[in-house]
């Protein structure tokens, strides 16, 4: 099985949305409607137009069966550190188990320090406890507490 | 007392670190010497080119008081939503427990809105217990691990 990883085109879009939906929290939350809501399209494009944001994609054959996104943050604490920061990650339920959601992490990781990157962070729900056990083993720590506020 | 707020400049770059080092965990990991670490004076740049990082200042009397850093980000999760970054959440010792904390946080809530973010995030590091309770009692909820990782 050759997996390949890349970057996310529009074409990949709708399969994006399916494996977002595909999900016990996501199912909740996200619209597979075809033709595809307009606010996905309107914040792939936004994604895509902005060199420090990245959907990465993991294919099979040409088939969409993981993701995620980096967003590349510039901060003035830790003396002017840059931070990486991944969000929906999500591996196609046909592919779970496989060592795919580290080799996706590794590929950021890697992403992340050709940016320059000294850290790299991210919040993971504490009704998922299958992937906070897998950040645990990836070696990242839970350190913070992730507030979120719907305004 | 009358408090501003406004972006960041050029200007007030020592002051915000020293807001960021005058602090149990900042002066671990902050450099206050003089001439300005050039990490510092790289990553200001950074942000201030950066249309969606935004280094929002509080200021009395022209003097830097408070500050918080808010990255605006695009995502595909709950249908294509903008979120609002919070971080380096600093209010200057001479001036907390006089609800700035509080009135940052609504400053930068406004300025979310008006990018169209619908949410608002942030990590507080478990250390620190008194800003767990401020974030809770602003109505943010901790659902989230808060996970990090030196690369």
């Amino acid at each position: 099985m050759e997996i390949l990883f890349r970057t996310a085109e529009s074409g990949d879009l709708e399969a994006l949305i399916h494996l977002l939906a595909d999900d016990p929290l996501g199912t909740q939350r996200e619209d597979i409607s075809h033709p595809i809501n307009q606010r996905y399209v309107e914040s792939f494009k936004a994604i895509r137009q902005d060199p420090n944001n990245q959907l990465i994609v993991a294919t099979v054959e040409n088939r969409v069966i993981g993701m995620l996104q980096i967003t590349f943050i510039p901060y003035l604490t830790h003396i002017g550190t840059w931070r990486c920061q991944v969000e929906g990650v999500r591996i196609h339920k046909e592919y779970r188990g496989k060592g795919l959601g580290k080799m996706l992490l590794d590929y950021a990781t890697q992403e992340a320090k050709t940016k320059g990157c000294k850290i790299i962070q991210l919040t993971s729900d504490k009704q998922r406890p299958d992937a906070l056990k897998f950040y645990t083993n990836l070696g990242f720590k839970a350190t913070h507490e992730g507030f979120k506020k719907s305004i």
